[in-house]
């Protein structure tokens, strides 16, 4: 298994080099990479290398090759089903998102407990009511929950996920979640991400005050 | 200036205490808010030295003592005003989050182009077209752009907000973007977590299988 924020470095060559393919060029040199993600080309060589991917010295890497051997990593050929729970704004602007994208993650069935958005189609999923959360889990072979839904229920709702075999976890809801270590969770959290910014931003007024 | 994972780890301390502040407890042991947050004790401990503050050995620290001191270091007193580019669903959710919160961090204007989406009130913030963005930063003071617009008008926009004296970005778009040096940018990458999310269940699986 290759480390976390290797991963999140493959998923956002990827990006990149989609990109690069679509202005067609052929070949990319790891300092050009590097310098598009604001890495250093070491690191980009020493990712590349891991997944088992060369180059040549005079003209760099291969886009498709490496673009192939990413989605090899990353995709590893299987379709992979997801549900998201919550269909207001957020749950809506994540369906939009994931469905305009070519990708092995397919968002399957919404869920939600406001009766106006149920049995019907939102942003282009089926939205059932939370109630049959279990039954169609069981019928879709979801094994991904994403989580846009108010955070006082969040807690009781991932509960019931990883009892129906949910294997991993997308948090938008800012408050930390407890899970089984046998269940990964990753936290999207808004907030902090505002706060960060806000706070150098401060930091930097406050620095260009005091010049 | 303290390192960023300090204030990410701050800023998720403070919304974990104001929990706790609800549940009418005073104290917290430093071990408590490690484990609601699965942190170590020792990286909690060190954070909280770090901003000058200290608990006692027997009751912990104060809970109130320890959200004012967090409120000064990451609000400092001063309101910082945002804007926020784009008011589809995912513009729509960021206001809706920020405006329900008590925060010193205030959004005062959004901006579209789509001329259904202007010179109106959207999820509580007044929307303006995208060709005013210059005048009203200077009428708003605003600091921090919010950029929840398309991916293909990101860099364009970037640049304007950069000549026109933005201090911070908070970036949705999923590609990256360049700013100068002194230009605080966050990226938050919904794709990246999301794959990251499958590549650990597809390993998680596969090696079940193979026990």
């Amino acid at each position: 298994m290759l480390p976390e924020k290797t991963i999140e470095r493959l998923s956002m060559y990827r990006r990149v080099l989609q990109t690069y393919q679509d202005n067609q060029s052929e070949y990319i040199y790891s300092h050009e990479l590097a310098s598009l993600l604001h890495l250093t080309p070491v690191q980009v060589r020493r990712d590349i290398m891991l997944i088992g991917y060369t180059g040549t010295q005079r003209k760099g890497y291969s886009v498709k090759e490496l673009i192939k051997k990413i989605n090899q990593i990353l995709d590893g050929g299987t379709q992979i089903n997801a549900i998201i729970i919550g269909m207001g704004h957020l749950g809506k602007a994540i369906s939009n998102y994931f469905n305009s994208k070519q990708s092995k993650i397919e968002i399957v069935a919404a869920f939600e407990n406001d009766s106006a958005k149920v049995n019907r189609i939102i942003s282009g999923i089926k939205s059932y009511h939370i109630d049959n959360l279990e039954k169609i889990l069981k019928d879709t072979y979801a094994t991904i929950a994403i989580l846009s839904l108010a955070p006082t229920e969040a807690q009781d709702i991932t509960d019931r996920l990883v009892f129906a075999g949910i294997k991993g976890i997308l948090n938008f809801t800012s408050i930390p979640l407890n899970v089984p270590e046998d269940v990964y969770i990753e936290n999207y959290d808004m907030v902090t991400s505002m706060e960060k910014v806000a706070y150098f931003v401060k930091e930097k007024i406050k620095n260009e005050n005091s010049l």
